[in-house]
This record gives structure tokens, sequence and C-alpha cells, in this order.
């Protein structure tokens, strides 16, 4: 297979300059507007074909205080994290312009070729197809992903590391593979040629024309800054709301009965979350008064505040919304945290921001795939996903609201907007049946507690961490 | 010495929880007022003394949206970063209430009592004293930190240990030390002498009242907003304007020797820095068109922006400004980037942020001992802090603001705000005068480049390079 190469014609120096300085406050001036976006560059290629050459020249041509560069060494895959995960601050806000080497395919590729149990030709299709879903996510969140390959013959890499002092040499061996290695090297070319259809590959023979190429390449991406369209093509199959939803009562338990069940329970569950060698996020969605603050109390009762992270997640603040709306919720996942309790979550997309009417119809029903695909990176990085939602009626919610502006220290919990929400109780339902229809899948699966009777909900909620726990 | 102990007297649970929630709003409202403040709640103790009951209780009386909690496994001190890197992101912002138990405090006894080099009584002293004047500059910029010292006799301690069942023994060990070695405790007691003098001290006896007095000590904290004093005690003593900032002339290099030298020393620069074990800061500063981002573009000639970073620093941004001033400098050098570059610096606050009247006198003239110390805590952690003021005249700045009208690429860089800046010229070398006065130490030196002439300048600014590295 022969690439096309980009080969634009070369701009007069100056003039190029002015128009990426000018595409710079066009892509800025995009912030907060109908076609807000922003430009994340990637940059791989064979060492010594110029990357960084071509991005201190691009440098010199921008306005530098709005050019972000990160570049940090290779991450090999290790099966703890996600391929993104390490990349998640990097990931530019509206109006930015972000050049990323390093990134998930120099990580994917030195750990293709460097371990001692290379990836296999599917493994190695499986991550580019999931690396690929997750930049059209990107895009779909108004993430440009613009790839460049930067392309060089065996014989000028050669000739090129011929020319460099000794140091240099030694510091291109540290960075990467082994570029002395005509095998590697062979490896490497066949290997990219399993994904480069869609970037762009700078031939870096001729250095200007390869400087130019490269900034041409982000010039053009810049100035692309369309309205979005939020037209939904086909029409919206809602799914049935499920019977439990509509009829959440559940048996009482004895309080004998619930001292005893949950203090075994209790211990069992923080035992099992404790030497499981996987992490865990369990997630706590359902209606205001739903019973969420409770049964995290209950699941906590014998771990220790050190072994797990509790997560409030209230609306996003404004510089968060200038990012993929999972995007707070990636920062979050970074640390090496084992045991991740959300109190709501990024399934506020498909509820509230749905319901509310707070985004495009075509944002919502394009996020149950998004958040499915973000699930399924996290389950292959070791680690359970265990989603609740608490099912009350609403009566029982008029009875716990009345209850709460009773109790002095419980009044904090609601206000005249919990009382006006339930008028929209029913597009709460219809929200929550497309949800658990498009997001309860094998690997993290959805439970359905009916919580009118909040004891037995309790120890239903631990029973079923036990069960995901034992049956992965 | 026997230590204090808190005891206040025990409220009804509802009434207590009433007003922690009160107080959280109280505290929430501060936001953006002149008695804006967070509290920063440092726990520290014995094993089984309750702390994470206490969490988890004050969890149950406060508005838990508005509680934040973070614990992580102890950080061994290892010279590589500083005390205070670690929990950057956990600084609490205006309004925040963070509860952080793994703090520095843990870290320090933990690398105190653990590693088979234990620290000195007067290694854990100077620590100790750096710990202190680190959360004296939160206190003055607004973070309130609280620190509480949960305590448990040796006997009770034991008593607890037994009654573990064996599981829960084998995690309490993981995340501390040997809490059945008689001699560890008495010398973690002995240790805490040296320090607890101003915590708060919990006897854990009694889970009840272990409970009560720590949610009481937060509420106290809450409580207490006053209006920020902003009050200069002493007259401030100017410097005088070095020499060299009212006549930057410098001697003209021919264009050939500057080549040659210029090729030379980037390359020995590119090495030195490249080879060096330690991390190196260098910082630009001067007025605008004094040759900052050309003496960039020099310096990193011969380096791979995979080695490097260079951060332009403008204005804070909003949620930036919840913080203290030195807070995104924290959180920018929490990677491990080998090589950083500050085009501007944490050194605004006693520039533009002085001049311009955006700060009170009182925040500006605390901030160079607090840079001091910061700059002081990044060179003990292996860290070169190279800093350059680049000089040029009012007259030769005319000449280049002009020249970039006319060029129009260059144009971006001149705004009228630029123009009328020069009106405060004078006052901006008062800033400057004070600025290398106060921060210019031996551990991180002002280097004054004198650049109406910038050939000659950048090969200056390359020999001094050279020679911090060389010297340190």
């Amino acid at each position: 297979m022969t690439l096309k190469k980009t080969t634009n014609p070369l701009l007069d120096e100056d003039e190029l300059s002015l128009n990426l300085i000018e595409a710079q406050y066009l892509l800025r001036n995009t912030r907060g507007q109908n076609n807000a976006k922003s430009v994340l560059v990637l940059v791989n290629g064979i060492e010594l074909a110029g990357k960084g050459e071509a991005v201190k020249q691009l440098r010199e041509w921008v306005d530098p205080r709005y050019l972000l560069v990160k570049a940090d060494a290779a991450n090999m895959f290790n099966n703890q994290q996600t391929y993104w995960q390490p990349y998640a601050n990097s990931i530019p806000a509206e109006g930015q312009l972000m050049v990323l080497f390093g990134n998930w395919y120099s990580d994917l590729l030195a750990t293709a070729l460097h371990v001692s149990k290379p990836l296999d030709e599917s493994q190695f299709d499986a991550y580019i197809a999931d690396m690929q879903a997750f930049e059209q996510d990107l895009k779909n969140n108004h993430v440009d992903v613009v790839k460049v390959w930067f392309d060089l013959s065996w014989k000028s890499l050669q000739k090129r590391m011929d020319n460099l002092d000794p140091h240099e040499v030694r510091w291109h061996k540290l960075h990467g593979l082994d570029w002395r290695n005509k095998k590697q090297y062979d490896s490497l070319q066949k290997l990219s040629q399993r994904f480069i259809k869609d970037w762009n590959i700078i031939d870096c023979e001729d250095e200007k024309a390869r400087n130019q190429q490269f900034a041409q390449i982000i010039l053009a991406a810049m100035k692309n800054c369309p309205e979005h369209v939020s037209e939904v093509k086909s029409k919206w199959k809602p799914a049935a709301v499920p019977e439990l939803l509509l009829h959440p009562e559940n048996q009482p338990t004895t309080k004998e009965d619930y001292k005893k069940e949950l203090k075994e329970l209790s211990v069992k569950v923080a035992e099992a979350l404790r030497f499981d060698d996987r992490k865990a996020i369990i997630v706590f969605e359902g209606m205001d008064a739903a019973g969420k603050g409770g049964a995290i109390k209950r699941l906590v009762k014998n771990l220790d505040p050190r072994e797990y992270d509790i997560h409030s997640i209230a609306a996003p603040e404004r510089y968060e919304k200038r990012h993929p709306y999972l995007w707070r919720f990636w920062t979050k996942l970074q640390t090496n945290e084992d045991i991740r309790i959300f109190d709501r979550s990024w399934y506020g997309r498909v509820l509230v921001e749905r319901v509310e009417g707070l985004i495009s119809e075509h944002a919502w029903q394009r996020a149950y795939e998004e958040i499915n695909r973000f699930e399924k990176d996290l389950v292959n990085s070791q680690t359970v996903v265990i989603k609740f939602w608490l099912a009350i009626s609403k009566d029982e919610q008029a009875t716990r609201f009345k209850a709460r502006e009773e109790t002095p220290n419980k009044r904090f919990k609601i206000t005249p907007e919990d009382w006006r929400n339930r008028e929209k109780w029913d597009a709460y339902l219809d929200a929550a049946a497309d949800m658990f229809e498009r997001t309860s899948t094998d690997y993290a699966p959805w439970h359905i507690i009916a919580n009118d009777d909040k004891n037995t909900a309790r120890l239903e909620i631990l029973r079923a961490i036990l069960k995901q726990l034992r049956a992965n």
C-alpha cells in the first residue's frame, strides 16, 4: 500500500504565519459559540523525521501564548489504566490548540514493539478500533482530532543517525526504539500501515517542506469551524418503562432481621471490595430522596475512608463545560484510588441534562454509546463498574420530602425546585427506561432496586455488589 | 509534657448537625467576598483511634455535597518532590471544606519511622518548621488550616487490635506502621510531641465524645470568617533600582561571532540540561518586548520538545483565583517534567499585580517570602531554579513596538494597552528592584541581562545557565 502524502504548495513564510495567527484567534473566538471547538494534534512517526523541529517552527509562526504543547515519554500499556487516562488533562478546552506528542499511538507502538509479550495483530487492531471510536467521540464533543505521521525512509534515518553526536544518540535511544535496527524499523512501518489510512502523512526528506506541511495541516484544522449540526436523523425509539419503576414496592424487612443481615453483609462487602485485585466504581442514580445517601452510608460502614472516595456530582463548573462532558470524570479517575463511589454520575447527561433540555437531542442520543465505550475501557483496565438505580414511587417521594421539611437538619436537602421537578416525573421515568435499555451491558449491568422500603433495599444493594464482584 | 485535650461540652446531635450545615453555607457564601476563605482539616494520630469513624459521622451531620474528603496512602519522602506536591490538588478553593487524611504529616511520620535511614531530630524539626511556614502561607492566602490529632493510649490501642478480625488487621498494617510494636508506638508519641503544640488533640477513648469533638472543631473553624485585614504595619523600604535597569546597554556582538558562539553554547546548554540529574525551572521576566520569546527560542534550539515544557503565563482564570496565587504553579509542577521554561511566572504577583493595583499592599508585600519558601522547597527537591530579568531601555522598547506594528505577523504582540503600560515604566522598575532585593537568594539568584542588543543578551543567558548548572 502506498499512502498519499500531504503536498500543499509552499507559502510565503510571513503570510503563513499571519494566516496561522488569524486562525488562532478565529478558533479562540468560537468559545461559547455554536461552533465552539478545540484542535488536538496527535504527532507520531519515525524518529529524527523532525517532529520536534516542526513543532518548534510552528511555535515561531503562531502566537505562542495560544499554542499548547505536551510531550511525555511513552506509557507502556499495563492493564491498570485505560490508554486515554494519562492524557485526560491534555485534552484541550474549547478554543484551545494542543499539540500532543507522546500520545496513545506512541504508547501502543512502544508496547507492541517492546514488551517481552508483544501484542498480536488482533489485539493491536482491537486497540486501534477503540482509539478510533474514542477519537470520534472527542470529535462529536467538539475536540477536532488531527493526526500527523512524520515519515522518513530507512536510508535517510540512518544518515541522520550518522550525523548525531554520541550524546544525542543516547537521548534518542532513551525515548524510543532502537533506530539502528532495520527489523524494528520495518515492523514499525508495517504496523503503522494498520492505522494511518486517515492520517496526514508528511514526507520528511525536505525540512522546509516538512515544517510547512505540518503548519498548513494545523491551519486548515483551525480554520474549519462550522456550526454544530444538531439534526437528529432517525426517529427515537423509546424503551418501555420497566414494571419495577412503576411499582417500586418491596417487602419490608423486620428491624431485627435487618440489623443482623446488614451487619453480616456490610462486613462481607467491605472484605470483598478490599481484597479484590480490581478497582471498583459504584454508581448511585435515582430520583431525589430515593435513598442514595443512606445506601452509601451502609455501603462504607465497614470501610475506612482511606479506602474509598465519594464523589457527589452536581452541575458542571464553567471551565468543565468547555470540555467533553465525560472529561470531568476522566480527570477524576486519574489517581489510583481502589474504590470510588459516585452519588450521581455521568448519567446526568441522559437524565437531568436530557429532561431539562440543557443539551440537544443529538447530544443525549449520542451519549449512550459514548458512556458504554467509557465503561468498557474502564472494565478492560481492571475495574468493576456497578450501577444502581434506586426506584421509589411518587407518593413515597412526597412523604420523604415532607419528612425532610419537618426536620431542621434535613431541610437543606429539599428546595422548591425539588417539588417542581415532580411535574417531570414521567419524563424522568422515560429517560431512565432508555438509559437501562441502552447502557445495561454485560460488562456493566444496571441494578434496579425498589426502594419504597429503605432497609430491604439497602440489603439488596449489598447483595448485588457481592454478586457482581464474585461473578466477573 | 501533657497536652491539653479539646473538651467542648457535648451538644444535642440534631442541633450540632443543623449548626454544621448552617456553617457550611456561611463558608460557601464567603466566595468572592472580602472574608473569602476555605477550611483544610489535617487529620492525623494513632491508628484505630477512630479518625475514619469521626469523618464518617461528620458526613452524616453535614450537607455531604459540600464536604470534600481525600485520603491517600503515605507518600514516603524521596527528595524528588516537595512534601506539598502530592497534595496540591487537594488544597480547597474558597468556600470549600476539605478533610485530608493522608497529608504531609503522615508522610513525614511514615518516613521518619520507617525508612532504613530514619530522619534525625534536626532533619525532622527542619521539616516541621518548613511545614508550619507553608501552613502560615496557606492561612495568609485564605486557606484556614485546622490540625487534629486523634490520640489513644497504648492499652486501648492493643485492646482494639485484639477485637479486629484478621482481615482488618491485615488492612491496618498495610496502610501504616506496626501497631503491635510498643517501641514504635512510643517513638511516634515522642515524635508527635515535637509538633502538636498548636494542634487540636482529641482523646479517643470515648467514641461518641470523639466524634463530637471533631465536628465541633470543624464547626468553629467554619464559623470564624472575619474580614481580611489588609493593613500594612511597617513602612515599605523600597530598594534602589539597579544601574543595569536604568542603562541596559550592552556590547553588540558581530554577526559572525554570534552565530558561532550561539551554536556552541546552545549545544552545551542542551547537554548540560539533558544530563543533569536534577530538574530545571527556567524563568523569564522583563518588560514587554524585552526579548523573552527570542531567548526561549535559542535556549531550546538543541532540545527536543519532548524534553521540555514551555508555560506562557497570563492572568489567572476565575477558578484559579479561588486558590492561593501560587496554587496554579503548584499544580503545574506535579508531573515529572525535567525541564520547565516559564515565559512570565509567579513573579507576576509582585510585578503586574502590584503595579496595576490588582491586590492589596499587604498581599504583595507578603509574597516575597512566600515565593522564597516556594523556590527553596523546589531546590530542596532536586530542582535548579534559574531566573532571568531581561532589561531594555524605554527607547529600545518603543523601537521594538513600532517594528512589531509594521510587521503583519508580529502585530498581535502589540496592543494599545502595551503603549499605555509605558506610563508606568518607573513603577515597574521599582517593583523589579524590590523583587531582586528580596528574592535573589543564594539558592535561586536573579540574572539581570541587559538586552538592548538581543544577540549579546542571548549568549549571556546561555552562559548564565551553564554557570548556574555547574555551580550548584
